[in-house]
């Protein structure tokens, strides 16, 4: 923990949550707010910091297997090429497979149409003692939907205060929702489009519609920051993570995973058997 | 690649498949068959064809997003303690947890129940592109269910074959299916009982109910012999790992998802869209 405290001198929890007076417009995408070190000093910190993570994912998921109902939700926000799939991979990637559930949200199907938009969500709700990671989420209906007015304003604007209510429901059954969103530049987001065009392994990352939302910048700006002004409620506040640079955001994303499990103050649950008298029969058998 | 070749002098392909004439009573539960290597050696090893393993599945899933339908399917079955969830940890792991469906069966259901025993199995399959995990899988409909007469011989007696075709109809969809038995011998399966009744942190793995169930041991190993005898078809063939020696099992398993990979000559999907034109594009945005 000495190295951590050198590093973070102000934890992400207070850095990095968008609080009233937030603005997009002010926001340094390439910052890494409340901490000292470098990238290296962050790549030994990441890993340092997985393996607690790790340690407290167990826990969690012990907690699970022994009638807890506590969950964890991570859901990310991003625009294109933020890092929401690297975040996956090189933060989720740390702890055991079998404790997370993650789940990508792309276009809706013909199907998911036909429901409410949170029906969709709500089947992708992680199990007690998960952790649940949401690639995109409901989000997405106040984001795509509103720059793309794929529905009436009357529509979307109605669900600032119903995903509150939904989300603070969720929270009720016992799940810990940690909402980040990552913000890329633009000029960054250009160099990581022109870089999946470079390399032909990267080339099914790369969808010319990626270009065109890109016209939409503003739009889609205006939207985050709604998103950010009425969905940041105390319970399930947002936080903005610069993701210009990649280790920054997965640091700062894992260091907000390990402080919020922490703070379920987990604990390896009791045996629900007599543990000498399972002692005794292990031994009768060893005979 | 050198030091894969010395250590695994044959592959685990090979040495490690059940074939007519295998028998359990034979069975070598602390073996290390086809590898020279000590357990340090194996550790070295592991961590590299990890990365070798990821890279390819990270091939698999950009096949799957580039509306490929193949899909490798995992099955890993195993006496209480033999180290399922250690393969997933240790195994699984090591790959992007976007391109792993994990899934445990545990005793069914009401809901699942009252469907066919494949019902719940094939809802859990691996999406295109994507490598499935099953811990405990359809074959308890014909271990548990068999050693513990849950229904009449006549009714798990036709399972076999209609596991078999039903296994052969997701081969045909594009599915690779590795079979892993992992054998623990009783006395190692004593050990780990033992170990978790010492350490209050391992007592939410332990359950009185599997000490008892070591009382049909040799039941147990008459219905691995069966699924062994009877579902192991060219397509499909179990592999039995020896797993009294954790490193060695996940050693092994990783050998056979990399090997099966592979053999599945995975590219890199060509772009769908005029690459240069798209440069031209970017070029334009960065002046």
């Amino acid at each position: 923990m000495g190295k951590q405290d050198k590093a973070w001198h102000q934890s992400p929890h207070e850095t990095l949550r968008v609080r009233d007076g937030f603005s997009i417009t002010d926001f340094d995408f390439a910052g890494t707010p409340g901490f000292t070190g470098d990238k290296k000093d962050g790549k030994h910190l990441l890993k340092a910091r997985g393996t607690h993570l790790s340690d407290l994912q167990e826990q969690l998921f012990a907690e699970g297997r022994a009638d807890g109902t506590r969950s964890v939700l991570l859901v990310l926000q991003g625009m294109d090429t933020a890092g929401k799939g690297g975040i996956v991979r090189h933060v989720l990637g740390m702890v055991d497979p079998q404790g997370v559930q993650h789940h990508s949200f792309g276009v809706p199907t013909q199907k998911e149409r036909s429901h409410h938009y949170l029906w969709r969500i709500e089947k992708a709700l992680p199990s007690a003692g998960k952790i649940g990671v949401f690639d995109r989420s409901h989000y997405e209906d106040v984001l795509v939907v509103r720059v793309h007015e794929l529905v009436p304003p009357d529509v979307w604007g109605k669900r600032y205060d119903e995903i509150n209510a939904w989300e603070q429901r969720r929270i009720d059954e016992g799940t810990r929702i940690i909402k980040c969103a990552l913000m890329v530049s633009p000029q960054e987001q250009l160099e990581r489009l022109s870089q999946r065009l470079d390399r032909p392994d990267k080339h099914w990352k790369f969808n010319p519609g990626d270009i065109d939302e890109r016209g939409y910048w503003d739009a889609y700006m205006e939207a985050y920051q709604a998103v950010f002004d009425r969905c940041s409620p105390d319970a399930a506040p947002w936080y903005a993570i610069p993701a210009d640079r990649k280790w920054f955001a997965r640091m700062a994303v894992t260091e907000l995973l390990a402080a919020t499990l922490e703070a379920m103050n987990l604990e390896w649950p009791a045996a629900d058997f007599d543990v000498d008298a399972q002692k005794a029969r292990v031994s009768a058998l060893r005979k």
